[in-house]
């Protein structure tokens, strides 16, 4: 299943890219990175799982009858596969400033040579953003890092990332939606404030990932799902415009998603129903600073937020937990069921305090339940809430559709995840002439 | 004693700045921000130390009566602390290009502004090959990888340096010394040959503070001496020289240097003897790596490898057991006699094979005997060489000089180290006029 997957998608994007697009020449040299990388980490990962697990990097799969113990954080070497095949496709958008003519006029005057430094400057800080992201992630797995101090890794990670968008870009205003430009003007310019939006969407695609995650392939599958949208996405691009700077925006974010969904594409063959590994927060960073920096750099971030509907649902309707309103176990990953193998959503039990922080957690509570976004276990004799599922998204899906083995609950949110790519792309081709 | 250490260094590094030196003002920002960086650092690695413990991130300190588990890896934090103060510097350099009419050039025109986008690219490319380093050596401290993988690590690192290099200066001629220029002339240049030479000497930098290692305060303090060297041989070139490009490059080596030289400092006053953490594989990798870039990028590595005086000697000291012609225990740290609380010299049986490598390897060995390099414990009845002290700088200097504290080991180590660096400086500023 594992390998089929994993080919299936390498085929789906290899077709996707080449038939009727016309498309640079880097563009191919960037689909043999991305296979090369993908094979290579398919090959490697089975071969590193047992020095992971001897170095006590492993962890339990308790959703498994047997229980076995699984090597964690591979998305480490993923990312490291991911990051070598990077360093080493750094020159080839500039191979025509490596020969010729070019090439002597840079060398007798090295210093205002024609070579476009930004254009490495931009991949180079870019890489950077990615690398800071994959060591902090690495290092919170290893150390496992309280919430209150990795919520703001993604920021320090970003700073390259900034400091580049502001010598580069310097852009901070936002086009305005026709309905308020009579208020607003067609252009309002954030100033500092597009670079408080920037940490945050960086932070927020950190971590949503991780947020959204405890079955098997439930991080590598979206990340995934929502690389293949961003390439989608792309190559729509670059058939319908000729705009040369926004057909560069979009080579550069193919730069980085083809080998991007190649190394996922492998992993996910791995940690698929049965896991024979774990992702680990490595990951779940990885994959969400590598849509950042795409989105940020390749000036599409309202597009990219798209991609993350289930994501934006997820971390919404988790927010009463996330923030304490109503109580929050450690893990709230669903409940095993062993005798029929299925799971079950988890839940939580409301105790029954009076603060205004119980008060308002309860009323948020009955909002979703009238909703119909609530399972209520357990309601008290005064009809008061007792026990209720945990707020994700995966119990709110086992909620509604019963228990479920996990290879389908991974299906089902995966579907998901494809049918709000479909409905973004909806969005933003269709709908949006009534928007800009 | 490791406070003391730390402030006297710092002090040292604040005064031989200031003095006499007119320096540009982002020097003196550098400066605020090593002092910042090593005090976070000094704050910082004791509150860490439970975490990294907990979890199993930790070593045994076989040289002490107590043997106590210290915390491991503790350079992660420091070279984060590091890479954290160098992103928040980038900015600096370039800040005149942020304000005024220079901003407002680059605005109207963002693709040919006059932003010194190689300078920043440069910039970027160094951070981003000392964070490869600091990613794979974090990885070494966890997983354990073998030699014959490891041995390359600095190479993969060293990818986006090498590149920026051939489209920044593409330099790769070498000046000739005087009496081989009626031979060869002046310059000959290397071509690829260039190239597999920076990559050599990355790779030894980065290597070689990992083999000089074992005892505490070692791998700290002779980074740090370096590092000081470096310094101190920067400003030299800034106060005798007005050639911009030079003066450029040194600067680029300060900026580099004094954060390193400040978080090193820090790091060194915990891990002095008797320390209470370990620096670990990262910390080696993360010195060596930083040498090697400023080293490059900044046009010295000659001069470069004049500071490596010691760890030259101890690795071609080191050659016949690295290349297993003498046989290699897996340490080869001295032996702690728990009685007297001394360190001796520990010891390598020679087994009385007839291979040709071993043959080699005992006429080394004899050879070393003669040159008074190696101390001989047993000869058998026939006048052969059975055992003598393991083949580094530190067993030799135990071997000759007797029994002595672990404290005082390092503290000579150190004292070789400070007179190579200023036989360096007699042989760079002295003796390099009847060679070039």
């Amino acid at each position: 299943m594992g390998k089929s997957i994993w080919a299936a998608s390498l085929i789906a994007t290899i077709i996707g890219v080449t038939v009727n697009v016309p498309l640079p020449d880097t563009v191919y040299v960037s689909i043999a990175f991305a296979i090369l990388a993908s094979v290579v980490t398919w090959k490697t990962l089975p071969r590193l799982a047992m020095t992971f697990v001897e170095a006590r990097v492993s962890g339990v799969d308790v959703l498994k009858r047997d229980r076995p113990l699984l090597p964690e954080a591979m998305g480490f070497p993923t990312a490291v596969i991911y990051l070598i095949a990077m360093f080493c496709f750094i020159p080839f958008p500039f191979i025509n400033w490596f020969d010729g003519e070019a090439r002597l006029v840079h060398e007798d005057n090295p210093m205002i040579g024609t070579f476009p430094y930004h254009k490495l400057g931009q991949i180079l800080s870019a890489i950077l953003a990615i690398q800071s992201m994959v060591l902090l992630g690495f290092a919170d797995d290893i150390l496992d890092v309280r919430w209150r101090y990795k919520v703001w890794f993604p920021a320090v990670a970003s700073v390259p990332l900034l400091i580049f968008y502001y010598t580069n870009f310097g852009v901070t205003h936002v086009v305005m939606p026709l309905q308020l430009r009579s208020l607003l003007g067609e252009l309002v310019d954030l100033g500092p404030l597009y670079y408080v939006y920037m940490v945050m969407l960086v932070i927020f695609c950190t971590h949503t990932i991780n947020i959204l995650a405890g079955i098997n392939g439930i991080e590598a599958g979206q990340s995934l799902i929502i690389a293949l949208s961003i390439i989608i996405n792309d190559l729509l691009y670059m058939c319908n415009n000729t705009d040369r700077e926004s057909l560069e925006a979009h080579l550069f974010s193919l730069y980085f998603m083809l080998p991007f969904a190649g190394v996922t594409a492998a992993l996910l063959a791995h940690n698929w129903f049965p896991a024979r590994l774990f992702v680990g927060d490595t990951f779940c960073y990885f994959a969400g600073i590598t849509f950042a920096v795409v989105g940020i750099l390749g000036h599409f971030s309202k597009t990219l937020i798209l991609f993350f509907i289930p994501q934006i649902f997820n971390f919404i309707y988790s927010c009463p937990q996330l923030f304490r309103l109503v109580d929050c176990p450690r893990h709230r990953m669903p409940r095993f069921d062993s005798t029929k193998r299925l799971l079950q959503c988890s839940t939580v039990i409301i105790k029954p305090s009076n603060s205004l922080r119980a008060k308002l957690g309860r009323l948020i509570l009955k909002i979703l339940y009238m909703l119909g976004l609530l399972k209520v276990i357990k309601w008290d004799d005064d009809g008061r809430l007792v026990e209720c599922n945990n707020l994700t998204i995966i119990n709110l899906v086992l909620a509604r559709l019963g228990p479920m083995s996990e290879v389908n609950t991974t299906r089902t949110i995966l579907g998901i995840q494809v049918l709000s790519s479909l409905f973004a792309f909806f969005i933003r081709y269709k709908l949006v002439q009534y928007v800009y």
